[in-house]
C-alpha cells in the first residue's frame, strides 16, 4: 500500500480530504463540518439532546500491534453511539478529534475514518465535526455523540426499584477472552526472533471472541425492540468497563441493592472454551471482563413476560432494597458480596 | 504543597471529587454529570445547538514547565467558548476529557478543574460530562462546547460580500509574543546547572503579553456588542490559529478576496516593544502569530459608523472580489498577496 506522509496535505488539507467521504443523513444536521462549531436543531421543543464523550488513547484502550486502524474507527464510535443508547435515545451526531503520531500516514488516518463512517452510517450518525492534531507520542482519540430523544422516553441510571427485573442483552465476557487471545498471540509473534520461521496467530474457531474486541455492535435492535414492546426500562447503562461496576452505578443513583444468579450471566460457548484453554474463571471473566458494549437495565417485574419475547435479551436478576446489599448467588447456592473488582487478575 | 496519587481514590472517586465543586446554572441543562450522557434542552423550537470540539496535547499546544494547570483548564475552555462565540452564540454547556500521565497528583487535577470552572463561571456555562483516563505519555485534553442561539442569528464563514468591512476585537500578536517571552525564560532557566545561583525569570513590564498566552478571554462582550448595536455579522471566525489563515476560511468559504491594511493591525504597546527586543517583524507576529482568541468578523460598509462605536473593534481591511485576491497593503503603499506561513520562521 502507498504511504503519503500527512506534511504534504497539512491539517486542513487533511480535514477537506476525509470531508469527501462524509454525507449528511440527519435532518437535525443543518451544518456540519467546515465552520467554528456544528449547528443541530430539533424536531420539536419536547425533544432533549443528549451529550456523551470518550477518550481514547494508544497503550490505555488499544494495541495498534493488533488492532487494525478501520476496526479501531469503528469501535471508538460504537462505544460513543453506545452511551446514547443506554439513555433508551438514539444517536444522531458525532464529533471526532485525533492526535495523530508522526508514524501515520494520509492512508492510515483514511482507514481510522473509513471505520468510523461505516459506523455511522449503519446507526445513522452523521458526523458534524472535531479536530486533528499532531501527536508526540501515541495515536489519540476523542469523541463526542449528540443524540436526541422526547423528554419523557429517557432512561436514566437512577429509576431502579426494588423487585425490578435486571436484564442485560447478547451475553458477557467475550471481548475481554478475546483480547486474551490477541495478547497470547501477539506475545508469541513477538518472541519468534527468527526471521525465517513465519509464525501466524491462530485464530481458527475463535473468529467470535476476536470479533467482539474489535468490531463490537452498539445495541440500537435492543432499544428498537424495547419501544417495539412498548417498554420504558425503570434505569439504564451500557457495558463497557464491568459489567459488576455498571449494576453499582445503578444501585448507587438508584439507591437500592441487587442480587445477581450466576447461572443466568449469559455466556457464549467460544468464550466458555476460551476460558477453559486459558484456565480462568469463567464468571470472574463475564462480571468484570468488559468492553462488551451491551446494555443493562432493569424493568417492573411485571413485564417478565414482554421481556422474554424480546431476542437476546437475558433476565440475569432483580434489585433489592439496599439493605440487602449487592449479591452475587452462586451455582451452588452460596451467596457473595459482588465486589467491583477491575484490578483483580481474572486467573482463577 | 501535599500530594495525593490519584490510586488512593480511582477514577470514580476522582469524578465525585471534582463533580462536588461543580454548579448547574443554565436552565437548558436537564442533566449534567453522573450519567450516560448529558441532557440538554432548548429554550424553543427556532433555537439551533452549536456543537464545536478541540484538541490540545502536551508538547504540541502547551509545556507545562510555565504553564500552571490552572491557566491551561481556563485557556482550554475559553478556545472552546470562542468558538460558539464566533457564531454569533453563547456557549452553555461544556464536557471536559482529560488523559492524566502518572506524574499528577489528585492536587494537580484540582487546579486544572479550578481554571475550567473559573472560566464556565465568568461564561455562565455548565460542566455537564467528560471522561477521565489515566495517559501512558502526555497530559491530554478534549473538550466539547455546545451553544445556544436562534436560527436568524447564527453567522456562518460563508456570507462576506464585496465591500463588506474586515474587523478585528482587541489586538493580535500578544500571546504570540508572551510565548517568545516564556520559551526564552525557559531556556535561560534550563542553562542554569548551578544550583546555588536561582534564577528568576524576568517579566517585569511583560505582564499583559505573558498574560494574553496564559489566560485569554474569548470575546463575549464583542458578541454583547454587536447585539446591542443591532448588528449580525455577515461572517465571522475566532483567531485561534493565524490570522491569515482564519482571513483564508473566510474568504474561501465566501468565495471572495480580501485587501488587508498593515497600518491598520491593532497591536499593543507591550507586543511592539517585545518585538523590538526579539528584532522580529512586527506585523509578521500579528498576522501570523495565533492564539489570539480574537474574533473577526465582516459587517456591510453602511455600518461604517455603528461599528466605530464598539470599543475594542478596529477596521483592517474590506472584502474583494475573488479575482482581486488576498492582498496586504502595507504601509508603504506596497501590495503583496498574503500568504498562510504559520511555518515559516517569524524572525524577520
Amino acid at each position: 500500500m502507498s504511504r503519503t506522509e500527512i506534511s504534504t496535505i497539512g491539517e486542513f488539507g487533511l480535514i477537506d480530504h476525509i470531508n469527501k467521504y462524509v454525507k449528511i443523513e440527519n435532518e437535525t444536521t443543518k451544518k456540519g463540518i467546515g465552520d467554528d462549531a456544528a449547528v443541530l436543531s430539533m424536531k420539536s421543543e419536547s425533544d432533549r439532546m443528549l451529550v456523551s464523550t470518550d477518550l481514547m488513547l494508544e497503550g490505555i484502550h488499544f494495541d495498534l500491534t493488533y488492532f487494525p486502524l478501520k476496526h479501531l474507527g469503528y469501535k471508538a464510535a460504537m462505544a460513543n453511539f453506545s452511551d446514547i443508547y443506554a439513555m433508551n435515545a438514539y444517536p444522531t451526531q458525532l464529533t471526532v478529534s485525533i492526535g495523530i503520531s508522526k508514524r501515520f500516514a494520509i492512508e492510515d488516518v483514511e482507514e481510522f475514518y473509513a471505520g468510523v463512517l461505516l459506523a455511522c452510517q449503519r446507526h445513522n450518525v452523521d458526523l458534524v465535526g472535531g479536530d486533528t492534531s499532531s501527536s508526540l507520542t501515541g495515536f489519540t482519540i476523542s469523541m463526542t455523540c449528540i443524540g436526541m430523544a422526547k423528554e419523557d422516553e429517557i432512561t436514566y441510571r437512577s429509576g431502579a426499584k426494588p423487585t425490578d427485573l435486571i436484564c442485560v442483552s447478547g451475553n458477557l465476557g467475550a471481548a475481554y477472552m478475546g483480547l486474551q487471545l490477541l495478547e497470547r498471540e501477539k506475545s508469541i509473534l513477538s518472541q519468534n526472533t527468527d526471521p525465517q520461521i513465519e509464525v501466524q496467530p491462530d485464530f481458527a474457531g475463535k473468529e467470535y471472541i476476536i470479533g467482539r474486541q474489535l468490531k463490537p455492535e452498539a445495541r440500537r435492535d435492543i432499544i428498537d425492540a424495547l419501544k417495539k414492546e412498548g417498554i420504558k426500562p425503570t434505569s439504564m447503562i451500557d457495558i463497557s468497563d464491568e459489567m459488576v461496576s455498571d449494576v453499582f452505578q445503578i444501585c448507587k443513583e438508584s439507591g437500592v441493592g441487587c442480587r445477581i444468579f450466576e447461572e443466568k450471566i449469559p455466556i457464549d460457548y467460544e468464550t466458555a472454551s476460551m476460558a477453559e484453554e486459558f484456565n480462568m474463571n469463567l464468571t470472574t471473566a463475564a462480571l468484570h471482563g468488559g468492553d462488551d458494549y451491551e446494555l443493562l437495565f432493569t424493568v417492573p417485574v411485571t413485564l417478565h413476560e414482554k421481556i422474554n419475547n424480546i431476542k437476546d435479551v437475558k433476565v440475569i436478576g432483580y434489585i433489592t432494597d439496599k439493605e440487602e446489599g449487592k449479591m452475587l448467588q452462586t451455582r451452588d447456592g452460596g451467596c457473595f458480596d459482588l465486589k467491583s473488582q477491575a484490578w483483580v487478575n481474572v486467573n482463577s
